[in-house]
């Protein structure tokens, strides 16, 4: 079951995921970006199912266990907004 | 128009882009492997388009500029295979 | 006060820290190999002082808060000695 | 031989080599700078003599090759002077 969570601003339910797209200037920056996002995931113990193309990061986060959206899903996308 | 390319040991063509799925044994491992394929990618100045999910790595080259495959796309494809 | 430690496999104690140079094949497997440590020690929320040259990787583990070696730092060093 | 080279603005030479210590928000942001380093490194095959603690990254650069200093590490540190 679902925990009632609350949208992260810059985030949307797409698919029963919290996605967000971030597009930065180039590889370099978004690989950077990467980076801080898998240090919080692993930190976490909570991680994305993402995609890049060049300078662009597609982030779905979803509690995989809980076959939905919970706290954590909204915790780590809190943290990212804070890495933008 | 796309070069006469050689689809090297591991990869296939789907939807005219060199395809290939890697699983590593867990997040940390396969964000290292992204890590080492960054690099590459940056020193060919060639990108890949790649998704992650945990300990799973798909990855997808294209000449975006030739809108199609290239030695270039090959090239990456065979310096990925030397990461593995 | 530092703990009572026992010293892992492959480390020494160096100026109070326990202390590891670990040499790769290149600067790529290089960095990818400190990519992992930095997800291991963000997770542990406890950090190395550590440098690079190319292949090198050089590791000093100590607990700046306890001025001194802990059981913090003979557990990263473990879960180091597991990444190679 | 040395090139004859300008020193970058934020740098000076220390014991022959460009030398510039840069301090960051924390290890996550310290780690993303060092993989944008890592990336510029790579590309230009010329790699930095550098360590890190927490939120600080010291940077040596040097031609090892050369013996000193050359166009190279003067290209380097500029390079790095844009990622910051």
């Amino acid at each position: 079951m679902n925990d009632d969570i609350t949208v992260p601003e810059g985030w949307e339910v797409v698919d029963g995921k919290l996605h967000r797209v971030v597009e930065l200037a180039d590889f370099s920056e978004a690989f950077a970006f990467m980076t801080r996002v898998a240090l919080a995931a692993e930190k976490a113990d909570h991680h994305p199912d993402w995609s890049n193309s060049w300078n662009k990061v597609t982030i779905d986060l979803v509690s995989h266990d809980a076959d939905g959206l919970t706290a954590r899903d909204a915790a780590l996308a809190e943290t990212i907004n804070t890495l933008l």
